[in-house]
């Protein structure tokens, strides 16, 4: 329990989010910090995805977690439980992170020698996908329960994504979720979007996911800018 | 198809929203019209909950529907199908609607002679809960496959509804979800919340929320200011 910190963040209302986020982005590239921005509704996964995903890659990388929540602490603990470096966010009602909200978690999580950082942001399709966080690339869950119709009613969501895990496919068999044509949405909405169907429960599909994970950690920590 | 027409919503940022909401309030009691704000994550259930409801209701009463989404007009199709007055409201990539929207709203869908108006929200829980739409009574979804620790993440959307329908309980077998749990962390953000478990796919337990629905409804027309 002591091991979670928690963070008030708060808005820079008077700063230039793109510019912020992009600064972001240069520091963590001179630390070869990869950051990744996962998005979801809120139930679709994402702490639970998070737990397995930092298991599977723990003896491969460090890395740190940011938890952002309106209120409690619940998911930082969970995350906590793994081993990884975690501090909780609460954004005081506050439905996304902007850069510097970002920065301030990360200042607090400490870079020095981590690979990977990941915010998990808070639980909404709309305003999340409306800032850049200063991420180098950006993740989003779908779970089967929401439906296969999501990517024609958040198309920003979808569009600002670099992957889509589709996640609870052990339910698929309760829902009526098509498969093929939530595919068939998200290109519509993102051509060049990674989908990948997963459940974080279980860990089918966690291969590609961790596959395409640290792919890109690597690449970012190893190309020149 | 061309029953449904779309409304682009736009914010009056100058307003009062909370003086433009007890004004549309006011309106809606000399009308007799009872206007619910329904709530919830994407994907919980709204759109088949509506329908079902407006199937229960419709020889009763004389309902209209008004859908917001950000884009698409899926959900407003579906409702329209049932023959209730439908209207899609596009909010132009606002996370919520306010009095004012609301309002713009209700004079496209004409509230002369309608008994119920319903607002089906944009799927989210943070933001819309932070915006008083000047209707009668707040109503969430909140579907099992989510979890039942969403009253202690979203505090203020669970503190602001008179009723939480708990949705999808047929998938009950397939989640962890504690149901008393679920039904202690309401009642600590909203003690007088009443709490309907449902079935929106199969109507099970709709009685219970038809009889609240319709019992507020009745009371809303019938009792002077």
């Amino acid at each position: 329990m002591d091991k979670v910190r928690i963070i008030e963040v708060k808005q820079n209302v008077l700063a230039n989010n793109d510019a912020e986020a992009a600064k972001l982005r240069e520091e963590l590239k001179k630390k070869g910090v990869f950051l990744l921005n996962l998005m979801s509704s809120p139930g679709s996964g994402k702490t639970t995805t998070l737990k397995r995903t930092v298991q599977m890659l723990s003896s491969r990388y460090k890395i740190g977690v940011m938890e952002a929540d309106i209120d409690s602490d619940v998911d930082a603990r969970a995350i906590s439980e793994t081993g990884a470096k975690t501090v909780q966010l609460h954004t005081g009602g506050m439905c996304h992170l902007d850069a510097s909200m970002t920065k301030q978690g990360l200042d607090e999580l400490s870079t020095d020698g981590l690979d990977i950082a990941i915010l998990e942001n808070v639980g909404n399709l709309v305003c999340p996908a409306e800032f850049d966080t200063g991420a180098v690339k950006n993740a989003m869950i779908l779970s089967v329960p929401e439906g296969h119709d999501k990517p024609l009613k958040y198309p920003l969501m979808f569009s600002v994504c670099d992957v889509v895990l589709i996640n609870k496919i052990d339910t698929l068999p309760y829902f009526d979720f098509d498969m093929e044509k939530c595919r068939e949405y998200i290109a519509m909405r993102n051509p060049s979007a990674v989908i990948i169907p997963v459940c974080a429960r279980t860990g089918e599909g966690f291969e590609q996911w961790i596959n395409w994970l640290s792919g890109q950690t690597d690449t970012w920590k190893n190309t020149k800018e």
